[in-house]
């Protein structure tokens, strides 16, 4: 097992959250936030959650350039609507770190739409306004946040992740598949995530037109 | 069980070949084509390769403008590059047939692209050039034509359907049904099949990338 520093970006939401519970067994995770005190006080509420879990390994709260210039792994648990302008300022608190992007643009409006910028997905997007040294891999779109954020159930699914760089992928996958049932699926270029992140919004719209729960796919 | 005439447009491809196949055993299929003597002769080389499966129902071959106005379901089973000039030609042989799409606009460059229309996908640009009576159906652009094809192996997966017509849908729903271990899931709304289509081309590259066979999709 190699033990990383993972600083999550919006560690609120059930996602992100989730993904704090997940890791901190076997890594040391950093919720980062533009206000430094709420990022410890949300670190503190998180640490109170796992102590149900018999999870010992404290979360740490810091200011965004503190958690990103520290960590080897930066995962963007936020939602897509303001997320470049917040990077585009962030920018020099990056190097050569893997940014890691769940990220899907998406709206309701009747159903649920898919609604990319003009770079195609999400992932083209954030690659555009990161400095050309970080590692950007974008995964985990289609592991639905209500079950992440359930420890009691096992995750199950196939995870399609998609960058250029070889390396940080093969990093990710690791992290992916020690997250139980998980199966890692190597999708390609970061441009594939073009034909992923559209499969969020698709999923959300089968729950709208018939199917019960929260879901994930498999390729069969 | 409900016995309908199916028309096939493209019946010489994998896809359009497995299609009359697997739905000869009940209904009652044409293969359409501008040439009425190549639609024979294609419907002749079909009941051919179907005698060995003991499928006496025979299929027949006609003109475009027969094969349209005579049947109930017409299925697009052709590329979509010369698609929308050819419906346009054929437009007046419409009237109020549930048309069945299970097209995808791609190319392949380095990677599979999905390369919709300005409308976001082959559907939604169908629908503009057939009359407004036309029931358009997208469906089963998650199912191999490799595995479509072969007759001797169960079809497994499931198959989001959208359409804006209700009553259409419930019957293709039944005809997917008749194919073996296929799952019906209502994607509601034709414009769904802008989040549907994308996922042909990222099969494709998860074949490219590592995966070793045809794939079909589930939500679990």
């Amino acid at each position: 097992m190699i033990q990383v520093k993972i600083t999550i970006l919006g560690g609120t939401g059930r996602f992100g959250r989730g993904l704090c519970f997940r890791w901190s067994k076997n890594h040391e995770i950093i919720i980062g936030s533009r206000d430094e005190s709420k990022a410890v006080q949300i670190a503190d509420s998180l640490n109170a959650e796992l102590q149900k879990f018999s999870i010992e390994r404290p979360i740490m709260g810091m200011g965004n350039r503190d958690a990103v210039q520290k960590s080897e792994i930066i995962v963007l648990s936020l939602p897509f609507d303001h997320l470049l302008p917040l990077l585009s300022e962030m920018k020099s608190f990056f190097h050569s770190q893997i940014v890691f992007s769940p990220v899907v643009p998406m709206m309701k409006k009747e159903i649920f739409q898919f609604s990319p910028p003009p770079e195609g997905s999400a992932a083209l997007a954030i690659r555009n306004v990161l400095p050309d040294s970080c590692r950007l891999v974008a995964a985990l779109h289609t592991i639905p946040a209500a079950r992440m954020k359930d420890l009691s159930k096992k995750l199950e699914g196939d995870v399609v992740v998609c960058g250029d760089d070889q390396e940080s992928k093969m990093l990710i996958k690791k992290l992916i598949e020690e997250m139980e049932d998980l199966r890692f699926l190597d999708g390609g270029p970061l441009e594939v995530s073009k034909m992923v992140e559209p499969i969020t919004p698709l999923i959300l719209n089968l729950k709208l037109f018939g199917l019960k729960k929260d879901l994930a796919i498999k390729f069969v």
